[in-house]
Parts: C-alpha cells; sequence; structure tokens
C-alpha cells in the first residue's frame, strides 16, 4: 500500500520519548509509524525532529481592545503561527450585551473562516454583562466552546461572587474555566497613585503589578474553584509568587494547571529602558519582570506547575502604542510571540537544559490538546490528525520583524538568536510551510467543534 | 512598711510560671512580690491561682448597628466584665462622614467616661468614607488609638485598593491593623441565593459563610499586609482553614497574629437547630461551625497560631433578634461573651488539658497586653497596675442568664458547667468585685491613652 | 508488504494514552503500527487492551537462602511470569568470597540460560564481602549488570560507611543503586526481645519490623545518596511512612525512586492470623501490614512516589516455610506473586479507581524499562522489541494455586477474584503463551547485555 | 523587714519581659522582688541589666579522655564559669565496668565536692557497657541524674538497638536522654580515607563530618525516640541541615529540643587555617563549619529550634592538642567556652540584632533549667534560689587568656570584642565574684539532687 505521504528517516520526539520511524499519511491522518514506510510523495526528515504540530492555546487575532484591533488578523496571524510550527489555535470570543454565546460564536467563527490557515476553536469569555447568561453555558459548549475566560481585571473583571457563579455554571456543563489573575483593585490603586504621581513611563507599568498581588489573584481563583469543586487553568503566570501557588495547590491535590509564556521566560524588564515608544511596545500583562523571576519560572519546569507555554499573542502597531507614551497605562497591551513560542521554548529551554526535547513537546503541543480536549491533535499517534512539524535544531535564525511573518511592525525579540526552527508544517496532511514558504490557501482552517 | 493591700499565700499564676506569693499593692500599683509581705489590707488566697486582671481586646459596648444598639452599655458590659475577671476592655470608635477621628474618639470616650467600671481603650475603624481621612491616622494614635479596625465585609467593607491604602498609613503611624477578614463578595452572593430560594432559617448563616472563604480573606489580608510591609492580627478566626493561613504566614516569617472567641471554642453549630428565636440568637459572624472545626481550633493552641483569646461581645436582645426571625440575614449578630471568657477558658482549655494555666493566662491576659501596648497592664510585675483576679479553681457555676450579670436577658452558654471562676476581681488596686457583689462606682474606669 | 505477525483491532494502551490500531512486528520487533495493516499471522485483539509485555525488576528465582532456594527455578518462575503478561525480569547475582563479579554473574546466567523463557538481567549485590571488590563495579555495569543491591538489613548489610563507598562506587559506573531499607540494628533487637518473650507466632513478624524503622532506613539511605551523589531507588516500600520520604526526597530535588509490590497493595496483616503453617507462610520482608497502610501507598500513587511495582517473588514451599514454625525469624521469607502481579494491579489499581490504565502499563512496564535501561523493552514503539500482552479486561479469573503455575504449592492470593487476565503474551514477535497454554520453548529467554 | 541582701535600681530582666525592681534575698532566697526594698547589705544596679545565673548543661571539668584529662578541674572550671555570670552546670559521670552508677556518680561527685564554686549536677552516661545496668536508670534518676547521655559516636556509641533499650529504661525513669548525633561510621570511613590520603591538616576535621552525616544522625535519634516515645534533647548542633530536623520535629509535635554552642555561633572554619598548632586547637565535634553556617543557626533562634545555648567546655592545653599535630583525629576535641558564653551571646546575639535580651536569658538561664528540672534555679522569681547576675552590657572587654580564668592557656576567642560583661555574681544569696574578683570558698557549691 502507498501513503499518501511519508515523512521519512526522521527522529520522533513525543511527550514521553524520542525514537526513529517513519510517518505514513492517508486521508489527513497519521495511518501508520513504521519502518521502511512508502508513500506517494516522500519527504525524508535525516536529522530532523519530527514533532506533533504545535498548539497555542492563547492567542488574539484581530482582537478589538478599546479603539483598536490587535494587528494580526487571522490570515495574518495562522500565518505567522504555521511558520513556527504551531498547526492548531484557540482564541477568544465575547459576546455583545444583547447577544447570545452561540451568535457571538458564530460571528467570531466567521471572522476566522476564510481566513484561517490552521485549525482553531475558541474561549468563550463570561463578563460581568454575561451573568444573566450563566444559562446558556451548556449551548456555548455543546457549540465547541469547552473553555471560558474569566478576567479578575479589566473592564470584563467579575467579583468575587461572580466567579463562583461562572465556575458553577461552567462546572456543571464540563467545562474548564481559564483565568487572567491579577488583583485588579490593588493594580488600579497603584496606577493612579504612580501616574498622579508622575510616574508614567513604562517602568511604571511593572511596578504597578506586583508579583505578589499576581499570586494573591491565582491564591483566590484557587480558593473560589476548589469551594465551587471545578478545575481552574491560570493563564500567563509571570513569577514565582504565582507559580507556588499553583506548585501548592496541586500537592494538596487540586485541580489547578498553569501556563505561562514566551515573554516571561525569554525576556526582563530590562526592556522597559529603551527610549521613546520603544520602551512601551513590551508592555503587556501580567508584565515581564526580572531576571531571578524569569528563571525561578524555569526551575519550576521541573515540578509540574505548568502545563501549557502558550503566546497571549496580541500585537499593536507602534503607532498605536505609542498613542500611550504619555501613560503607561493608557498603552495597549499585548505583544506578538506566534511565530517565535515553538522553536524558542527549544532555544531556551532545551538546549539551556531548563527542558528535555520530550517536555518541551508536551508543553507545547501535547499537554495543551488533552488539557482543552483537542482530542486528535497534540500527538503523533496512529488515527490523529497528521499535524506534524519537521524541525531543524541546527538551523540558525535570527528574530526580527524581517524574518518573522507578523505584521505589527515589530518584535520584542529582535535580534535573539534561535538555534533550532521548523523547516516543515504539515496540517492534516497538507504541507503548508515548507521551505519558508506558505504554500496553503486562506481560509484552509478548520473550526475545531 | 505597710502596703495598702497585700494578697496573700495564692499562686501566682503567669504567661511562664505558676508559684507561690504574696502580693503587695501601693497605690494602685504592684509594689512588691514576696514572701511575709504585710499589708493595711490582706486578702488571703490560699488555694486561690492570682492572676493578672483578664484582658479583652475586642467588645462592642452600646454599639449601633443598624436601627438596634448592642445590649450593654459600658456600665453593664463592664460590670460583667469585671465578674469574669476582665480589667481593661478594647471597644471600638467609628467616626461620622463629617467628623474626624480624634473628634469621633472624643465623643464615643464621652459615652464611656461616667459608666465603665474598668480601664478601657479603642479600635478606630476605617470604613469606605474615612479614606480622605488617612492623614488623621497619626493624629488618632497620638490620641490613644493604637489599632485601627478594617472591615472586609458589610457595609464598612474596604476594597484590597483602600486596604492597602490603610494598611500604609497605619503602619506609617507604627499602629497595629485588626481586621474583619470575610470574603463578602462570595457571602453576599450565597445569601441571596439561599434567602431567594427560601433557605431563611438560621442554619444557613453558616452554610452562607464556608470556611474556606474565610480562610481566602485572611491569606488575602496577609498578603495585603505582606505587600504593604505591615504587621496585622486577624480577628475572630472560626475555623481552621483560616487559623493555618496563620500558622504558615507565621512560619514564613511575616508578622501576623490571630484571635479567636470563646463561641469558636465552646459551641459547634448544633446551636441552630433550636427552635424558634432560640435557634436565631447564636448567630454572629464569622459563624459557629462544627465540632470538629472546634476541635482543631484547640489543637492550634499548641502552635503560636492564636495571640489572643477575645470575646467579640455584641449582645442583642430576643426581641431584637427576632426581628430577623423571617431570614437569617437579617438577624442582627452578635452573641454575649464578656463575663465567661476568662473562666471559660479554664473550664474548657486547662481543665481539659488542650492549653497549661500558664497558656490560659497568655492567651487572655498577657499577649493580649502586649500584642497592643497596654503596657501596665496583663503581667503581674512589679510596677504594673494592680489589675489583679483571684480565681477559685474549685468553684463550681452554671451559666445562665441567671448567674450572668450581662443584660441581653440570653445566653448562648445556657447550662454550660463551669469549674473555676473568679472570686475577687481587683483593678488598679481597687478591689472592684469581691464574693459575687460589685464594689466599685460606676465611672471609675479610666481611659488608657 | 506482509508482517510476519500483526495484532489488529486491539486497544493500545501506552503509559500516557489509549487509541486503536494494528501492531505489526518484524523480525521480532515492532515494525509499525497504523491502521490496516496486514501480516503473514494475525491476531485479532477486538476488545482487548494491547500492552507492552510487564517487566519485573525484582524477582528470585532458585535463589538458595540459608538451607532452602527458592521454589521456582528459571523454567517455572519464568514460564508462570508470562502467564502474567510479564516478558522481561530482573534477578540477583551474588558472587562468592573469592569470586569476582563478572565470574559470579556468569556462573547465575548459566543457571539461566537453558531455562529461562523470557528476558532477563541481574542486580549485582555488593555484600560486605564484596567491599573489596569495589574497583569491580565497572566491569560487571559493562557485562550487564547496571544496578547494585545493598542490603541494610540481614547478613548481607552494610555499615553506612560501607554504603558510602559503595554508592560512591556504583556512582561512578553511571550505575543504580537498589536498596533493602530496614533499621536491622532496631529488627534484630525487638526480634530478639519478642522471641525471648515467647511472642514467636507469625504475626510478632510485622511488630518486630515496626513501620518507623522502615521509614528510618529509607531516610538515612536517602541522606547518603544525597551526599554521594547519586540516585537511589528504595524496593519494596510497605508502609505510608517510608513512601513519604521518597516523596519528600523528591520534593527536593533528589533523584530517588521508590518500588512497592501487590503483597502491600493486596494484602494485610489479616494473613498472619490463619492457624497454623497458614499463617506463616506470607511471611516477607519489609511485612504486610495493615488496610490503612494499604490503602495510604494506594493513594501514593498520585504522587510520584513510586516508579514501579515490582513482585519480590521468592516463594518457599509450606514444608520449607513450616520448619520456622516455633519462631517466626526462622520462617524462609517471601511470597509468591511474579504471575498475579501485572492482571492484579489491573484488578485492584484500575478496576478500583486507584489508577487509570495508563499508569498500571507506566508502573508495570514502561517506568521499569526506563528506570533500569532495558532500552528495547517497556513500550509499544516502533523499532523496540515485540514484547507485547493481549489483555482481556473482562476475564475472570479466581487466585489459587490451581490456577497459577508457580510451584510453591500455595498461594497468598488464594481466592482473590480477578477481573482481567493476559490472554496472549508474545515475547520478541514470538507467541509465548497463548490460550493458557505456554508455547515457548525452554531456555529461549535472553539475557540483557 | 531588713533582708540579707537588696539589689536595688536594676533593671531585671527575664525570659519575657524586662522591668525595673529591686530583688531582696533571705537565707539565700529571692524573698521578695518590689520597690524601694530595703537590706542589711544593698547592691546598687543602675544602668545594670539583673539577670538570673547563667546555666551552663553541657560542661567537661577535669575529664578524662584517653590519656589526657581535660584541663580545668572543677575548682578552675566553675570558677571560670562565676566570672561569666555561670552560676550552675551539669556535667557527666561515666560508670566503670563493674561500677553501679549510683558508686559512679558517688565517686563524680567526690571530685567535686570540695572544689566546686557553684551548683553541679550530672548526666550519667550509657555506653555499651551499660547495656546490661539499664535496670539502675531510675536508681540513677533517685540519686539525682534526671538525664542520661547517649553517644552515636566515639568507643562509646551505642548502636540503634542499644538506643532503643537506653530510651525505653530513660523514659520509665521520667529522665530526659540527651544525645550526642554523628553519623559514626560515615565519619571513620571519611576520616580513614583522608588520613590515608594524607589529609591529615586540622581543615580535615570538618571535611570528615559532613553537615548532612550530623543531620542524618539527628533525623534518626528523633525517629528512633519517636519510636519509643520519650523526648529527646539534642547536643551542640552545629549546621542548619540538623537545626531543621529538630525543627520540623517539633512542628509535627514531636518533644525534641536542641542545643547549639558558642564555638558554633562565634566562630567559622577559618580558624582552621592558622599555622602549626594553632590551627589544631579549635578542633571539637561536631566541627566548626562555615559563616553560612553560622548565620543560619542564629536564624534559627527565631523559631524554637533551640532550647539551651550551652558551653560543650571541655578544653586541653597546647601541649596535649600538639600530641595530634600528625593527624587531626588523634587531637583530644574541645574547647573552652564556659567563661565566656554568657556573655558572649549578648553581644553577638543581643548587640547584633539576632535575638532579645529576654530570648537571651531564655536560652542561657530560664530554658536550661526548665528543661533538665532545676527546679530552683533559672528565673528571677520569689522562692527559688538567689542565683542573680547584675550585668552591665557597656563593659566592653576583649578576650584572651590573659582576661579569661580558664587554664587551658588558650582560648579561640582570642581578640574577640565583647561589649557587656558580667561584675556581679551571687550564688544562693553569696556574692562570689565581685568587680573581678572571686571572693567565694572552694567547694562552697552543692549538688543538685
Amino acid at each position: 500500500m502507498k501513503y499518501d505521504l511519508v515523512i521519512k528517516n526522521g527522529t520522533i520526539v513525543t511527550a514521553m520519548t524520542s525514537y526513529k520511524a517513519d510517518i505514513a499519511i492517508k486521508e489527513g491522518k497519521i495511518s501508520a509509524i513504521g519502518q521502511g514506510l512508502e508513500g506517494k510523495e516522500e519527504i525524508d526528515a535525516t536529522d530532523r525532529l519530527v514533532t506533533p504540530g504545535a498548539i497555542d492555546t492563547h492567542v488574539h487575532l484581530e482582537m478589538p481592545i478599546g479603539k483598536f484591533v490587535s494587528s494580526d488578523d487571522f490570515y495574518h496571524g495562522t500565518k505567522a503561527a504555521a511558520f513556527g510550527g504551531t498547526t492548531s489555535i484557540i482564541d477568544f470570543v465575547e459576546s455583545k450585551k444583547d447577544q447570545t454565546f452561540v451568535e457571538a460564536l458564530k460571528e467570531r467563527k466567521s471572522k476566522a473562516a476564510d481566513k484561517a490557515l490552521i485549525d482553531y476553536r475558541f474561549h468563550m469569555t463570561i463578563g460581568p454583562d454575561d451573568m444573566k447568561k450563566l444559562d446558556q453555558v451548556q449551548s456555548a459548549y455543546d457549540a465547541g466552546c469547552r473553555s471560558f475566560k474569566i478576567y479578575m481585571a479589566y473592564g470584563l473583571k467579575l467579583t468575587d461572587g461572580e466567579i463562583l457563579k461562572a465556575f458553577e455554571a461552567i462546572g456543571e456543563a464540563g467545562a474548564l474555566p481559564v483565568v487572567h489573575a491579577e488583583n485588579w483593585d490593588v493594580i488600579t490603586t497603584l496606577i493612579d497613585r504612580n501616574i498622579s504621581e508622575g510616574n508614567s513611563g513604562p517602568e511604571w507599568h511593572t511596578k504597578s503589578r506586583p508579583a505578589l498581588m499576581e499570586a494573591e489573584a491565582v491564591g483566590r481563583v484557587i480558593d473560589l474553584a476548589a469551594y465551587a469543586g471545578v478545575p481552574v487553568h491560570i493563564f500567563h503566570i509571570s513569577c514565582p509568587e504565582a507559580a507556588e501557588r499553583v506548585r501548592q495547590a496541586r500537592l494538596q491535590g487540586h485541580y489547578v494547571s498553569g501556563e505561562t509564556c514566551p515573554q516571561y521566560l525569554c525576556l526582563t524588564d530590562e526592556v522597559f529602558e529603551a527610549e521613546g515608544v520603544e520602551g512601551a511596545l513590551p508592555i503587556c500583562s501580567p508584565p515581564i519582570r526580572g531576571i531571578i523571576d524569569q528563571l525561578e519560572l524555569w526551575e519550576h519546569m521541573s515540578s509540574d506547575t505548568f502545563h501549557t507555554i502558550s503566546s497571549d499573542h496580541c500585537p499593536f502597531t507602534k503607532e498605536e502604542k505609542a498613542t500611550g507614551l504619555g501613560a503607561f497605562n493608557t498603552v495597549p497591551g499585548g505583544v506578538p510571540s506566534i511565530e517565535m513560542r515553538f522553536p524558542a521554548i527549544y532555544t531556551r529551554g532545551v538546549r539551556e537544559g531548563f527542558i528535555t526535547e520530550n517536555q518541551w513537546v508536551d508543553l507545547c503541543c501535547t499537554m495543551p490538546a488533552r488539557l482543552f480536549g483537542l482530542e486528535n491533535k497534540g500527538e503523533i499517534q496512529v488515527g490523529k490528525d497528521a499535524d506534524i512539524v519537521i524541525f531543524n535544531p541546527e538551523k540558525e535564525m535570527t528574530l526580527s520583524e524581517e524574518t518573522l511573518h507578523e505584521t505589527a511592525g515589530w518584535t520584542p525579540y529582535r535580534n535573539m538568536k534561535m538555534k533550532g526552527w521548523p523547516e516543515t508544517t504539515i496540517s492534516r496532511g497538507e504541507v503548508i510551510i515548507r521551505d519558508g514558504e506558505c504554500t496553503a490557501a486562506k481560509g484552509r482552517g478548520k473550526y475545531l467543534a
């Protein structure tokens, strides 16, 4: 039998082990893993790592925030993702006040439908205006939203009592709550104070969002989840204080998992010292912190604190960022990490010895799929979707707005040296990136129901 | 030299040790401790324990709450206290919106001045309307308020950002914040739900205030104190979950101390099962919990979780309590414990082996004085105020509204058997209780500046 | 291409996941995993679990202890193992005083060579007479001994200083020390006392080997390993006290792993209450303990305390056991668990919800292979040895000396009901057990160099 | 009434508090504490701290070790102690093989009887030859030995089984076991190795006695005590690893207490770098360790790890020390600390802010008396023995063999600057040290039965 496509001679890297074998694809699925398999088309992967397609469970594409919209739309964002080896994303949907969850989902899906290059799903946001829609959680779940986003900050902030109600509804549906955890009341107090004292530069962004107040919110929401009897996933943990709360809760048997992001693992708060708009560009929340924080987050990788490393990709252009130059708190927040995430964790994590290549695959591919129930994704296993990356561990690359495919026009990782980069990205059996070229049709990505 | 008064042949019980010696008093102070001392007046204390006058750092006398005022005024309340061996209290003062802290203190002091039998001081409450008065914290401190009360619940609730600001001002003045810690947002959510579902009986009071949500608030306020760099004292801890947060914080070196109360150490939530108004009488907050909670609080006595056992005395009459019969959350909250506190901790704590008699004195007399800077109180030591209790460890007593001197007309401890009761209470060298009679003049108590 | 053998339609259970696919075998190796594979021979595994061959890293076959030899020789023992789904074992070798490690290994291998049905390797024991042979550790390692056994008990007991020296030599060679940890000095003191006081019955066996003294030895050897800078594997943990020391050491980052056995997970000390020799039969060390101990060991499965569940198979006949009837400490110690181990952990662990089927495979197959460097074993993965079990999760079985294939003539598990049993066992591509019949030739097992 | 002696105007420092009062002494006892007391003799203590006489619960006077006898006999040793403010000591007694405990005690008492200046008691040592005398523990207790010394090192080392038996006998008598805890087997292994490799200098002393192996022994003996159900006091803890085991055991509710000594709190292993015999002089066991160890021991003072700071005073002359110059393990071990202990803990502990003056008194006076049942000692309290120190907190002093009164002819503290020194030492009402002069008669010290 000739398979549609066979990836030959590569080293398959799974969450548990690494071994040499061929992968045969038929009708978009992994049909066999074996020795000496033959295909109508064959790709030689000698000296390459062959990994599952990476999964980014936290992205914001063409997301409206205030007067701006994040700079990568579903086409450019998913294309950049694919160049970085990512084959599935989970983005967000927010419902308008008088819109049902399902209507909002439909509307949001329609934005992606004719643009996305790779597969996608959405977290449904539950904001304060949605408290009367909690009886719609089940129908949103049935329509494909397996996870619901809770904010403890910003205008979308829920009170603790509202969080409890939301958790109960989410738990009832068998879904997973995902949380932005910061103590917003303290943060706004500190922002107001700092701004009023004339401390408006970007370095005051981090100083207005203390690590202990992130940890406090993480601890609080774990208590709320424990009381409601639901699991909880903590987004974008930026500091060891918050990570430790997750670790302790897990040791006590709570179903809590953590996420961290490349910006917390590769950058430090030195970025805010740059002159002019450059210093304001990397503003994101929780904030980028010090080098000790960064290193201790890496050390948490040997505990099981973190289940996912996602991008929280949410870039704005320099012009948009510059509108907040007079006051750090008015800078639209977010950085572009969607393309560099998977290879960056290899360069910084595997090459520097913080994690093994199997942990890399686990954190970026396998655990994300399992946590969010992407049943056909995240593993190189017979029967799964043929989402596969052929990764050249020796390929060198210097990150910049020129070498990356994101559209914000800048990157906080400019000049970061990478060793290891995806050469070929395959989605459901189709080669979508080959030798630095995108070979896929706009809109080929599918909604993951 | 003949002293004014000598207490002879008793066993002096201090926070550290117990020994036999006479105590000589001169001009209201302890002038000597020794053997064979002689006084113009002598009291024989053979077979008696001689302890420091007890200190109750948490009482609410003639306190207006909504349309009611707590039933014991400064006269009756301090008289009952004195019968129970208490010689100093710390009550509360709340300022009106357009009143300075110092004016409010002056007004509150005037209520006590011509009534109190024993010495008194006040915690100054900082409510949401007082945020603009934070620059008055120092002047309130100078006027004698060494501690400031923060509510995380009720109408006086501060937000986390306000708590931070208050903590900073309190810390700046070198004062101690004392906190009512419960997660009010969750509690009101649960109250609303339970009431709306027709669950209005008193047993739903405890069910609306989960232990984990008390623990959450305790943990949160410890985080806020740690961030502000101030010590913090947690009032009326009712459950082991909250106690454990204090214990862990202390192990990590934070200056955190805890208080618990007789209602949590002597009662269980069975009290709410009584018929009619009887079941509503013991409603207080945090709520009285289960027997396991009670026993685990006692076990915390062998850690150093608790620095004080206070009464949180705040009784209302049956008629007042009965106004809330239709809905547990409208029952005015609080129980009378001011008189039984000190002997009850002896009966239940010392006699049952949970604590030693020296710990009893430490928790009820010595540590309270030290924590709140009552420099002349709390110890039997030369130079201190002669506030002394002659305690008969064999005296039996059955608690009831008849045997106690509180004015609410009921007690949640009805029929509790005591073994050990104060026979003589001495305040600044004056015998104020002798053989079951109050011998002191109304208004003799002094403000502790 | 037709493979030699294809297992079709089964559910493959790995340490991480379960999925449906065929497994194709060629020349004794797993050549492909896929859909619709074809073989010269095919076995239908519909409704069956297909697992890696189980690995038992702790067995004692035809092992001389004092005047007796354990009752299963390499033929009967490996045959029983194969019936239970085990395809690799690690047994032990002890060198005589004037024999080199390599000579002893050669002699021990020769015992197995023409008898073993399945593959085998040996732990090399380092006893007190071997301290002068520590310079041979490397050559023993090169000859295939990747692990070295240290006794803290019995005649083979090393002193702490000797353990340190042995650990250093083992660490130098890159090998793994495995330890029998009990405080022998205390145990012999208690045995002597109990025997001298006439307490000679089998129930005194457990009472002479306190859980805390097992924990002490575990803690001590972890300290010694930490000081020497080597990993350490603790054999046959029988109690939560000892398990907790492993857990804590792991949390602090030490490379410590634990083993437990079916006798500690399926039996309780009630077994010693049987009359006559029946009560003496289950004597083994560490001893079988109480039901609470058993349940807490199961609860440790949700931590990562245990890396392996092995049998410590070491049976003696009733006649041999009976020689010790007058004094529990003279009963030859050990029980037969080699055949029931793998299915018993399914019945008791998976069916009762203590572990998942994936953990079952991890603990009995995959982690043992990884820990001991059995590189071609323990996983269903292309390129590995085709050691495979076809397991019928619905097959019922009652354990007894009649249904099992061990030769001791008794089993401590008599009448234990199993649900789930291996139907087919495949070793290096050869079906060695099929439908309750052994189809393999004596001596086909290979030494795992 | 005129008292025999009144100490006027001083600041009394107790374990809990500091306050101004006079102390009146009558017939050797504290008869009163008060204001304006009058005595036949009066000592003015204005600007002085008045503390209980210090208690040194670990000294070795005229103690035979091998061919040497420690250099201070009961006269010179107790005189030096008195100069340093110490008024009670606990020394040791070892019985000869064919001697009963009581006979040995009698013999040892006779050595002290006509020499000691201050009061004394003895710990009874239980060595391997004494295992058959365990039935004499009660009679030794009745004769005044309330504590029994167990060695886990040296020739007196007991095995773990022997320790268990000894603990049971000690517990039965209601006595306290005190333990020298080090892993002797590992230490002798390291000593032999280091010596055989030519590493014979004093710096190899510390390297042969690793902190982790001290901690191991501490942990082990705590396990043994827990199993036997007895409290245990750990002598001379030299490292944070060992201190942590005590702390953890206490947190879990075990009755474990720790001792540390001035040599571990004031010196570091730099002392071993001195040339010639100077480097060998400070050899003592456990060894003096690094500066980090020293600082972490001080940090343990804020936990309740330590109950006593004792001297372990055991000096030898330079000539005796020099006999071991060729091999560190043959140097007779021990340093002189008996005189400087109490003031040194003030200078280094109180003045540098590690402890309060009240903790200083607690660790050096009050807790030692309580732990060892010296009922009339350790507190300034009516009825106790008038053992009192008048301590000048401003008195400066530079330690040296000239300024100290020990007889070894050297001190490891040479040139250490002290601020704070005892001016007057009073024992049972008798001034024994006044203004740098010893005013007491040889042999006035009493045995504390």
